[in-house]
């Protein structure tokens, strides 16, 4: 049997304005119900995000970890494009933290590579090079599979990667979802034991019914071989979706958690 | 690009306890409006099947074929596992046909072969050989490429042949999903210009909320390189998920059609 399907919950993240307000307004209430409130709804890690605050990142990205983390154990996922807001944010970090992410540009890479060490950290590797950002499958293969050797080589045990192949707005390129499907499918296919995700709401952005075009993607993704994914939690559809995909994909044995979501009418 | 999705509407089907009461009453105007209701909704065929009226089934097949002409140039699909029975329906029917379905079971293969050719009708070729059902997807793949070149080498147009991997209850085992994925990935694969086909309703027989599983599972077949299915296109959520994943598969350029229903209210 395949491992279930593991879910980062995506709604910390201070470009979503109401998120944002709470933050500016140090809502600790708020902000632990609304990482509660994913929990509940199934999610492994809650991703936390406070990169619009430009010159205070590092302040508000401590803030929601001490925040969160006096609610909830579930692992956080530091999601922040600077090193050093990261490991700022792991020094006040309890437990086993994810780091989103390292890259295959050298420096971050350098930069961030101790710390994944240093807190046997889960990391999402994320396709980028510093070669601009990538279009087709085989630019993100050739990303992807440097990256896995690199972190292979310096010793971070390969089931603690997460390979993000970047999902970009299918808005701006119908290619953009046969792409990354193409790239879920090769990275499968090397069975390295690394998991693979997507930032899923990234393909729908720019598009009306968001919500059906990341249903119908995440349902993609999964057959291609991806085994994680992050996600708006509140999206019930989805999260429905998502249950019926583990019994399909034969990771819920004997549709067991899917008949009994269904009795309890868990649902949509 | 890719073509659109061809979709087979499955509702005109005496095992559907409500149209098996139409049908015993002859009732013309109700079969028409639940042909035209599925035709309004974007199907391509629609299957038509009397199979339940064992002694009278070429009868109630050929009403059927008459009753629905009479309304719609939409092709039908012939579907009775008797080559008999379809010989009579197509007496009497208009336009190009779809046979539902021939085997690999040579004395089925042989009656039905002739009227395929004869009426250069579209045929469902299913994955079955008279060995039993299949389990694995090797299984499968080895019908299905015996099918195809078959068919091949008898003079049948490849691009009038829909390949349907047999798709069978994941109630009854949890890896029937997997294998039909597989499936249709190997043939996909071979590029022989087939269709790819299945009956969707199959996969959720037997548990509960079936329409997730239905609608999960279609987006999966069309990832793994599906292009056809037999819907239930009553199923608003899944005909939005359809349009959906045509615009993440590349075969909806510029999400023009998708846009489009959204902007006139016909997405769910």
């Amino acid at each position: 049997m395949l491992l279930r399907m593991i879910i980062i919950g995506e709604l910390i993240n201070s470009s979503i304005s109401d998120i944002n307000r709470l933050m500016q307004e140090k809502d600790e209430h708020c902000i632990q119900q609304i990482a509660l409130a994913q929990v509940e709804r199934g999610v492994n890690y809650l991703d936390v995000n406070a990169g619009t605050f430009i010159h205070q990142e590092e302040e508000y990205l401590k803030w929601l970890v001490q925040t969160i983390q006096a609610v909830t154990q579930v692992p956080l996922a530091l999601d922040s494009p600077s090193p050093a807001v990261i490991e700022k944010a792991l020094e006040v970090y309890e437990g086993t933290p994810m780091i989103n992410s390292i890259t295959a540009e050298e420096d971050k890479y350098q930069k961030l590579l101790p710390l994944v060490k240093g807190y046997r950290a889960k990391v999402i590797g994320l396709c980028l090079n510093g070669a601009g950002m990538p279009e087709t499958a085989k630019e993100r293969l050739t990303i992807a599979y440097k990256l896995i050797n690199d972190l292979d080589k310096d010793g971070i045990p390969l089931e603690d990667v997460f390979i993000d192949p970047l999902l970009k707005p299918i808005s701006v390129s119908g290619q953009y979802g046969l792409q990354v499907l193409d790239t879920i499918g090769g990275i499968a296919g090397w069975n390295s034991g690394v998991h693979i995700t997507c930032g899923l709401g990234n393909i729908s952005f720019g598009m009306p019914r968001p919500n059906l075009l990341n249903q119908a993607f995440l349902a993609m993704a999964l057959c291609a071989g991806a085994d994680t994914a992050i996600v708006n939690p509140f999206d019930d559809y989805l999260m429905s979706i998502i249950k019926a995909a583990e019994v399909l994909l034969s990771r819920d044995p004997y549709g067991r958690e899917f008949i009994k979501a269904a009795r309890e009418k868990k649902l949509v």
